[in-house]
């Protein structure tokens, strides 16, 4: 008998069938078993009245992974509106060890270290497992809008010979013997990646040595990159985000409802600062002041999502693109979701000679990005992109504070297992 | 004006249009001179006779990144049936510099060393950018199948305390002051992530010190990864790798058409050694062993793939599950592509206790791996699940000899630039 999913089996009424899962919970009464086995499409209540599967059902612990035969009727009174009767149960190893904390209950009471050093039980949690659905139908989402746009999916490497951002917070890997380190983002490969497809994008782990101990970071999570070119500048990009952002969301409203507007408000950086109440001459945006621009989007436009672009140059990587008509400001942006950074993006520079001049104006030697830069010498079309931390969307959108709480098995500092 | 691409202009016959790209050739005749534009979608023929546009074409060297605006004819001796006349051309940025290889001749005339060194150049050739498209096509059949199968995308750690397979070939890496791994491999996350999903994959790049130099290996690949629980055995996994299968070739049967039998040819590692004429203690398939069970299979069942099952225990990992009826032999397998392993897999170990006792067995420590067998306290069900290298399956498909080829920016000993 094939097995089926607890999801089927109201359209198996009066039939035998075979389900198989976990024990959820066991209800113990005095004249009937009631036995919740949980499998991937939900919950089966079973009913146990025989002595012998009773006897069975007392030794086997909750999340044992079982096997159960038996008929299925409805009763209204039942979770689904149907039942398991007249079962025969089968464990399908050894009883489950004694739990560290229990999964039945609506909240996972274990502290967050207890359920990351059991992250695969933890991670069976409704809570723990929905947060990571979603992220998979973020990611699904990601993927089928851009794919319907022409864009092609790429693979760059994660071992590079230098860094690719500013050299901090960087891991360094024995590379058969000579220095190597791991990539902090695919931001050159994807922008060289555009002279080959014109649009492109990654879905992929990057690496940050963070010091620091903060709900926001990991030194590892996973980053949705896009790029293309041909643009006339960020806005274009900008266009991009907002399709993406729909996407994600679409594919994900069964789990987390979320609306992405048809147009999401812009301000430029100064007028950020008016909107925040700071200082003109403030060269960036205090965690306040997004907050700040983030109610106003919301009070002045219903949205939980509002650009800002025209970051000043001094405050963006060196490969940013210049405003041509306000040379202090950048064509870069981010993206606020509900008053905080989501998304960091914006026009690049395409010219070997403004890569020199850049890196020159910072001090910087060309050599370490040398095997990248070479590219802009054989003919690169003006393009942008932008980079999603998929852990970050999915706490935002789910109200999460820790990032830890939607990573299955994060890293960070002191966190190397399981 | 729009930009629109050049598979677009049959649709814009009469009318002016915007269109962008790179210089792929220029034919300067006495009287005309034919500009071709290579975009993502493919190619324009710019016709160019006015005095001041010629000028400038002449200067526009092969690659430079530029904007044409013209109006469509229909000529039906020009590449697509149209062509662009009465251009105005305009340079994206400074004329491309002389380029190492040309990229308008059918092959690339560069060593393969050479390409790798200019890879942002080399992979803008047909060749080289057909063989990335299949990848991402076959990624992408390879995720819808798994998608409408119930299997939830997963990301896991490329960060690891300790080696996932055995010790050799990993690389070390400085994980805030103390010694971890890349990863190479996601098989025990996935295996316990089965018990959060039940079924489950991973896109992702897995790391090898290889420190061979072949052209089948890479220190950086990216693997596809399948799990699934509630298996009755390894059968249940090799048929979702021939749907798998089936899915990542019908994904790419534009650019490489490949049949997939209904039901794929299978033999018992004992049946293959006959095949090959091997004795019968052979403990595995040797190189010219797999050719010939491979012709054995287009020979007698007209099939490119062929299961080899039941590989000896001894030579299969210490995770892989024993074949109950025959304990010297195991339920693990490998897929043969035209005679060459593709792909591994098998049915794993569900039970802690007989963790414990294969690692005992071979004689290796647990607690390397305790983090990971902790989950197997806990209830795991019989799973089982397989791997497959990206771009050893795009290289065979294609015919080509060295994997590098068919990888943006290969990774291996000598290499780790670009």
């Amino acid at each position: 008998m094939q097995r089926i999913l607890s999801t089927q089996l109201p359209a198996h009424v009066g039939q035998p069938v075979r389900i198989a899962g976990w024990v959820h919970r066991r209800r113990l009464l005095k004249s009937v078993a009631f036995l919740i086995v949980r499998d991937a499409g939900g919950f089966t209540q079973v009913v146990v009245t025989a002595p012998e599967a009773r006897a069975l059902v007392e030794k086997l612990t909750e999340e044992t992974a079982i096997e159960v035969t038996g008929e299925v009727v409805a009763n209204s009174a039942a979770p689904a509106g149907v039942e398991v009767v007249e079962p025969r149960v089968r464990a399908l190893g050894p009883p489950a060890e004694a739990l560290p904390f229990d999964l039945f209950r609506p909240d996972l009471a274990a502290t967050l270290p207890t359920q990351l050093d059991h992250a695969p039980l933890s991670l069976r949690h409704r809570s723990r497992a929905t947060a990571l659905r979603v992220a998979a139908a973020a990611t699904a989402g990601f993927r089928s809008t851009l794919d319907a746009s022409g864009f092609v999916e790429v693979h760059t490497p994660k071992i590079v010979a230098s860094s690719t951002e500013s050299g901090a917070n960087v891991f360094a890997l024995d590379y058969f013997g000579r220095p190597a380190y791991l990539a902090q983002s695919p931001q050159f490969y994807k922008q060289l990646m555009v002279g080959v497809f014109e649009r492109v994008y990654e879905v992929g782990p990057v690496f940050r040595a963070e010091p620091h101990d903060t709900g926001r970071h990991l030194a590892q999570y996973t980053s949705l990159d896009v790029e293309l070119g041909f643009i006339d500048d960020h806005r274009d990009v900008m266009a991009v985000v907002r399709s993406v952002l729909a996407g994600m969301a679409s594919a994900g409203s069964h789990l987390a409802p979320i609306e992405v507007p048809a147009s999401i408000p812009s301000v430029h950086f100064t007028e950020a600062l008016v909107i925040a109440g700071a200082p003109a001459d403030e060269p960036d945006l205090a965690p306040a002041h997004e907050r700040a621009v983030g109610e106003w989007a919301r009070r002045e436009h219903g949205s939980d999502f509002v650009f800002v672009t025209g970051y000043p140059m001094a405050k963006r990587p060196f490969y940013t693109h210049p405003d041509p008509a306000r040379p202090g400001y950048s064509n870069g942006f981010d993206l606020l979701f509900r008053g905080v950074e989501l998304i960091t993006g914006g026009q690049r520079l395409h010219q070997y000679d403004d890569y020199v001049a850049a890196l020159a104006a910072r001090g910087e030697p060309i050599e370490p990005y040398a095997s990248y830069l070479d590219a802009f010498r054989y003919g690169m079309p003006p393009h942008g992109g932008f980079a999603i931390g998929l852990e970050r969307w999915v706490s935002r959108l789910l109200g999460v504070a820790n990032v830890r709480e939607v990573t299955a098995f994060p890293r960070d500092r002191h966190r190397l297992t399981p």
